[in-house]
């Protein structure tokens, strides 16, 4: 079986393709497939190096190339690539172009094969905002408030109305914030969150544009990977008529995160941290969920991190090269 | 002012523009604006001539197309333009074509004049389906069930963070099915339930293809044109940070109908027409929402129609050489 990842030279594409391949199959409704090639497509080529990864490097928001990449051996695409929220904020045409024209593009092509591949749609929590219950569910109606989660949502939607006619066999699944991401620090607006960890553990000063009090609904990169893979081994049934759901993460406050921060790092990792409050990045925040209540997920079978604390152990373990202050 | 109505030569759009030439101006925020110029633009020609009416033919599908039916001169945009449900069922790339495409270039044409254009999109009650609460109401999660109501809820979520982003300020309108329809049977779905009223009253049989116990939440031409002028009258402090609504209706049993026909049509009228049960229509009819709590739009203002035996009597007061039997 062939398996397509866009975006997959991502940390959350390469952490996933590696996963895959050391695994060297694919479990697909209890029945474990082998693997005889994951195209890795992005806009540069991924770095992983296998005989059965094959990196490609292009456009997702360009038809003809993303036509290029399915074809009648691609039984599982994982569509990773976007625009995060910070700069589909910024710029709105590279957001629309990547986030929808390039999910419109993708969905074409896996519908053109004819063969209905298994998809899946990597949402966020971004498509809720605005005036929020205290507790989110999968009842709660997708009230975007910025241009990233809005082009998730629609991409939701198509998602789910290729599945409906047949064309796909798709899944949508709202990803919590990320935390903590590796490497550099990228255009999301909810970066601080990874960064305060991130920064500090390698020596360096990281700002903190929101009040320590604020909570967030995060789940670690391992976590996230280990949902993706649920997600395509559950039959269609699993998913019945709505192939939406929100995954299940933990609340975690900013206090909690410098916590572990100084359990792992210490305080003169603590003491990297600035608080830096701005206006604009805490208005954004506030219109993001902070808790949900995932009962459709865990019945599901998604399950959530333990505690912050692993997250932060897990990142240390994945990164080795990138920690300098322990404690 | 000018004034672009897109889907203008059908029945809507021609009765909305009628309405506007009457009372030769419209109102917007309290105050009345006279009209310059009206384009009119639809796939064919529309009939109506006025000197103030410019009645354009062209695709919605082609950008440039749709780039030169907005100026800086145009205040108002009502998007009328849509490939009816069960077209767009039949034809998935033409429904995305016409209501995805042609919306998305619709936006980016009055995004570029610069000028913050109001622009009324009419979605439908099509955007629910499913699994959906005995009432729906504006906190129910649209969950469409066909590809064109998969369209217009993307149509919504794009005037709503082009509102958000200040590009124009947009209002979207979840139309109740519109009975009764004039003119020659369309490709909606709901299609019988104008045509059990329009048909007999013109002498010519028709076919109930549902229960005659089935429920539809329904609305006058008439009152829809109203309710339309009213959502672009409203000033854009009265929708909030949410620019959809669900717009009052009426439930009408097809029983109710049938009373009416009588009413107004006589025991002939009724005599043409016929049950004879679809299973493919029933099937979709039973996914579509019935009743509707429409509490927010009540307090905006909108008023629904009367009753069902007022429908008809409008229909035949706007129709008169298409109604042949009279009780």
């Amino acid at each position: 079986m062939d398996i397509l990842v866009t975006g997959g030279a991502g940390f959350l594409g390469q952490q996933l393709i590696r996963g895959l391949l050391d695994r060297g199959g694919i479990e697909l409704d209890g029945r474990t497939h082998g693997i005889d090639r994951i195209v890795c497509f992005d806009q540069a080529a991924g770095a992983l190096q296998d005989a059965r990864v094959h990196n490609v490097a292009g456009d997702i928001s360009d038809a003809a190339v993303v036509r290029g990449l399915v074809g009648k051996d691609t039984g599982v695409i994982v569509h990773l690539a976007a625009v995060v929220s910070g700069t589909a904020e910024a710029d709105f045409d590279l957001g629309m172009r990547v986030n929808l024209d390039g999910t419109r593009h993708l969905l074409a092509a896996a519908r053109a094969v004819g063969t209905q591949p298994r998809l899946l749609f990597s949402s966020s929590i971004a498509v809720f905002g605005g005036d929020l219950p205290a507790v989110v569910t999968d009842a709660t109606t997708p009230t975007p408030q910025g241009s990233y989660g809005a082009q998730k949502l629609i991409g939701e939607v198509l998602v789910q109305d290729y599945s409906r006619k047949g064309f796909i066999d798709g899944r949508s699944v709202r990803v919590p914030t990320v935390v903590v991401r590796p490497g550099l620090p990228n255009g999301a607006a909810s970066g601080f969150a990874s960064g305060i960890i991130r920064e500090p553990l390698a020596g360096k000063p990281a700002l903190l544009p929101v009040d320590p009090a604020t909570e967030m609904w995060v789940a670690s990169p391992r976590t996230v990977v280990k949902m993706f893979l649920h997600a395509l081994a559950l039959p269609a049934s699993a998913w019945g008529w709505h192939r939406s759901v929100n995954l299940p993460g933990l609340v975690a406050s900013m206090h909690e995160e410098l916590d572990a921060l100084r359990r792992f790092g210490g305080d003169a990792a603590v003491g990297l941290v600035r608080h830096q409050p701005d206006e604009a990045v805490m208005r954004l925040v506030r219109t993001w969920a902070g808790r949900f209540d995932t009962t459709r997920a865990l019945a599901m079978g998604f399950r959530p991190d333990a505690d912050f604390a692993s997250i932060v152990q897990a990142y240390i373990e994945d990164n080795p090269h990138a920690v300098t202050m322990r404690a």
